[in-house]
């Protein structure tokens, strides 16, 4: 390919893709707009902005230069949004602790990402107790707390936020550098191994909130994302940033609601006293929203919600529908940025069952991003709303590995797309729909086949408690399925009925013809996962061994 | 600064900014949406992307390989619209032949740019026919026709478009290249001299898409563009890609329509037969279609216009509103790509004429423009809404010089920011508002006041026909203010009358002091350019030698 490419003028301005320049238009056009943290302070963006160089500052004094990580651990606060800015723009990378995570695996993450300072706050002390004598990267810590009150540790700090704020110039001419620099490191935690960790840079930021404006921006109605909405997150800020939508929201210079420590009741009184429009969460986080008894009382109808993490129980979207919320899907993962699909629904003319249906799918992609739904050998599966395959994807987002990992970068990286794990399948409007963990699909004669689907037939047969559909190896079709059932009190199942139940779905083309392979296993229990998950990793192993 | 880029596994893949890409979602979602060439023709959105294929294929098979330069001469049309993706993705460069130019230019727009290939619609072989003996980078023409008729010419072709495409296979594997490959080159004219060649990137003009996707879209209501909109171009797309807006509607997947040739009559119906929401114009085209009896009797209160080029004059933004169509300012300019400012209003509670004022000004900076309003020591000047100083700007999207044209190039770009040669002031909401072309601004004592300013007081004034206000050089001040005075029929105007009633706005404040300055003289007649616009330079030569 001949090299074409644009003469610069030597005078010419070169215009690197930083985090900086999220602080441009529209983020300008109102200083007077506000920052708000949970019922203790407000800052206008003007104020903010001044406090993002006083950060700066503070954070230079102390030794901060660029290319050391500098570590968050804070709840939601206007504190961690500066940092959001502060630290990537000095050139520094900002790594956003898991504060979830065990002590030793927070110590593995802090070793492994050579954390050089830690900005912590008073309430994760007892945490960093338990560790502190095994830190070796830290050179200094930073102290973040609500109130004034020296907390009791035998820590020492360099200084307390506020305290280094207020002593530092609210003046910084952020420099310009290299937009592929690494702005943000953080772990995903898997179901095995040790949290791996992921990381982005300026430019991939950058194209992230631009796209991520776009998509939200110019959908006709539902989910829309506009100049005039109120944010509060209620997805963390140490988990994929937030999923990215502090840095939409500061774009678009938007009345902003830091939460901290998430508790159902502060969030709820916040939505409705600060009025806010526009949030995201996991659906569990919903549930325990909609569990309290002040959702019943306040007046939702003004409220935007992105929901993520896991599928969108359409229960759970009708109820919220029915309070007036503008309910809607999304996807991603730790290792792309996140967001790759948004579930807007475009169509007014749908009945309600319809749009209840595209809330809850997984959505169609933003701007820029290269979706491939395939089987095995990387081919297309057919868009026909059925078949399904693997989620491959490129975008201008995504971890371009993990970090000091080569095995698994090169992995999650095969044939130059990178491998969701998830199983969907695409209709013709786009809308692509995850139906199976890839680990959890069952691979017949070639023919990929939803674990999940047979769940919910088995769940409705009359007398099954509980049931999990695992694959074992086959010899012959590769692999073959096998049901665990858990049998309610006082019920008794009979084989030869159940096979028949499962027969007449095969024959009225509901489930694919292989399901005919099917075995039944009736156990006493199904193996969890310390969180509650069926463990199908665990049963898979314990089964194949008893079947050789 | 060390160097702390992201590391890249191996396999993973480094997505470059490509227009290819804004192929992507959601320009993909409804493969059934249309393009519509005027009452003639209408592809789906699956057959626009077929035939990007068949172009493409088409053109390799004449010989067009990357690096080359393809030329275009036509209307706005489906067929420029394949050219805008199909050539650049090639990594040939698209000129867009500005075909307003005199053949002479003309000419020295194809020997400059060294096009290697033309697409001519058969309307401009006559033009062609003139220079043809003259044009040496030109291997192979290629005809546009609207109709199946012969042309006749003595020009020779490589084949005619349609029928090119027909025997064309419709796929192709479009390759990557580097982001920096230029995509595009245009000229622009000035008032002296040859056209100069502006040229855009690939990820210039990506950005350029993103960024107005996400301006367009997050606004509240006025002047929105989302992705149910109908698209219409009325800035023909040889003139700055028609302001870029074809990409951002491509890339939206939405309904467009191309207009061929402009007139009022076919302009009108397509509004309405065809249910446009959404189109860009000069003052000048929309005067023409609000002067059609058409226009009166359409419903036009579904269509939002975005005007630029020049300011938009508060009477016709009022007869626009009245007529109930959505109107409001955007500025730009050859060299930019062009989007740089929208007048979006954001305020629900403004009065009529506070909202008037807005839709009229030059507007707000889109996301990512760095737009400063200096001095002539490249300092700020205050923001305050009446403080002047030129426009100088930057953004990732601004040529990086003009081609092959060292000198221009260097002044273009001097102090490292595109100097737009506007004069402006800002207001605290971050609206922006253009006074004067910095060549007709007069600087006495440091102080830079507006020419129109003063025009607009005296064309108030009893008596005064016509006039213009310039600048002579003075070795005291710098520079002093002459009102050159054309006097209505019958009328006699007192000078004294007249200094008193100027002086009456600077004891007002209305107007700077050293307005005290100005001097008049009265004229038979005050020299135009060849478009009619009052000839500054002109005057400033004529009068500077007899006040000499």
């Amino acid at each position: 390919m001949s090299e074409n490419l644009i003469q610069r003028t030597v005078s010419a301005y070169t215009y690197p893709l930083l985090i900086k320049n999220l602080l441009q238009a529209p983020a300008v056009n109102d200083p007077q707009q506000e920052i708000v943290y949970r019922d203790q302070a407000r800052f206008t963006y003007g104020e903010f902005r001044q406090r993002v160089c006083q950060l700066a500052n503070a954070l230079t004094e102390i030794g901060v230069k660029s290319g050391d990580t500098v570590a968050v651990m804070d709840w939601d606060s206007h504190r961690y949004l500066e940092c959001f800015y502060a630290i990537p723009m000095l050139g520094a990378v900002l790594h956003t602790v898991n504060i979830r995570l065990s002590p030793e695996q927070i110590l593995y993450t802090i070793d492994h990402a050579e954390d050089d300072f830690i900005l912590v706050n008073e309430e994760f002390l007892p945490l960093l107790e338990q560790i502190k004598g095994r830190i070796d990267t830290v050179k200094e810590y930073i102290l973040l707390q609500d109130g004034q009150q020296q907390p009791e540790t035998t820590l020492t700090f360099a200084g307390e936020y506020e305290s280094l704020l207020a002593e530092s110039s609210d003046s910084y001419d952020f420099p310009d550098f290299d937009e592929s620099t690494r702005a943000t490191t953080f772990y995903t935690t898997g179901t095995t191994g040790m949290p791996k960790g992921v990381y982005f840079s300026h430019r991939q930021l950058v194209l992230h909130t631009l796209s991520g404006m776009a998509a939200l921006g110019t959908v006709v109605n539902h989910g829309r994302f506009h100049q005039q909405d109120v944010y509060m997150p209620i997805t963390p800020m140490f988990h994929v940033h937030a999923w990215g939508v502090p840095y939409i929201a500061t774009s678009l210079g938007i009345k902003q609601v830091y939460p901290g420590k998430y508790t159902p009741d502060m969030l709820l009184k916040l939505i409705d006293k600060e009025k806010v429009t526009f949030s995201h969460c996991v659906p569990t986080i919903l549930h325990l929203l909609m569990s309290h008894p002040l959702f019943n009382e306040l007046d939702l109808s003004n409220w935007k919600i992105l929901i993520g993490g896991a599928a969108l129980p359409k229960a759970m979207c009708k109820a919220a529908m029915q309070k007036g919320i503008d309910i809607f899907s999304g996807y991603g993962m730790s290792e792309t940025c996140p967001v790759l699909t948004l579930a807007h629904v475009t169509d007014a003319d749908l009945s309600d069952d319809e749009d209840l249906d595209i809330r809850c799918k997984t959505g169609r992609p933003i701007p820029l991003v290269d979706i491939k739904i395939v089987d095995e050998k990387m081919e297309n599966v057919p868009v026909d709303g059925q078949s399904v395959g693997e989620i491959v994807v490129r975008a201008p987002w995504l971890s371009q590995g993990y970090l000091k990992d080569q095995r698994n970068s090169e992995n999650l990286w095969r044939g130059g797309y990178l491998h969701t794990g998830d199983v969907a399948c695409r209709d013709k409007h786009n809308y692509i729909k995850i139906t199976d963990r890839i680990k959890d699909v069952i691979k017949i004669g070639g023919e990929w086949i939803s674990s999940l689907g047979v769940e919910d037939l088995l769940s409705a047969y009359p007398g099954i408690g509980e049931v999990a559909v695992i694959s074992l190896p086959d010899n012959k079709w590769g692999e073959k399925p096998l049901a665990l059932i858990v049998t309610k009190p006082d019920y008794e199942i009979n084989e030869k009925d159940l096979v028949q139940y499962i027969r007449s779905f095969i024959a009225k083309g509901m489930i694919s013809k292989q399901i005919i392979l099917l075995k039944f296993k009736f156990v006493e229990a199904i193996d969890k996962t310390s969180i509650g998950k069926v463990n199908k990793r665990l049963l898979r192993e314990k089964y194949m061994q008893q079947s050789c």
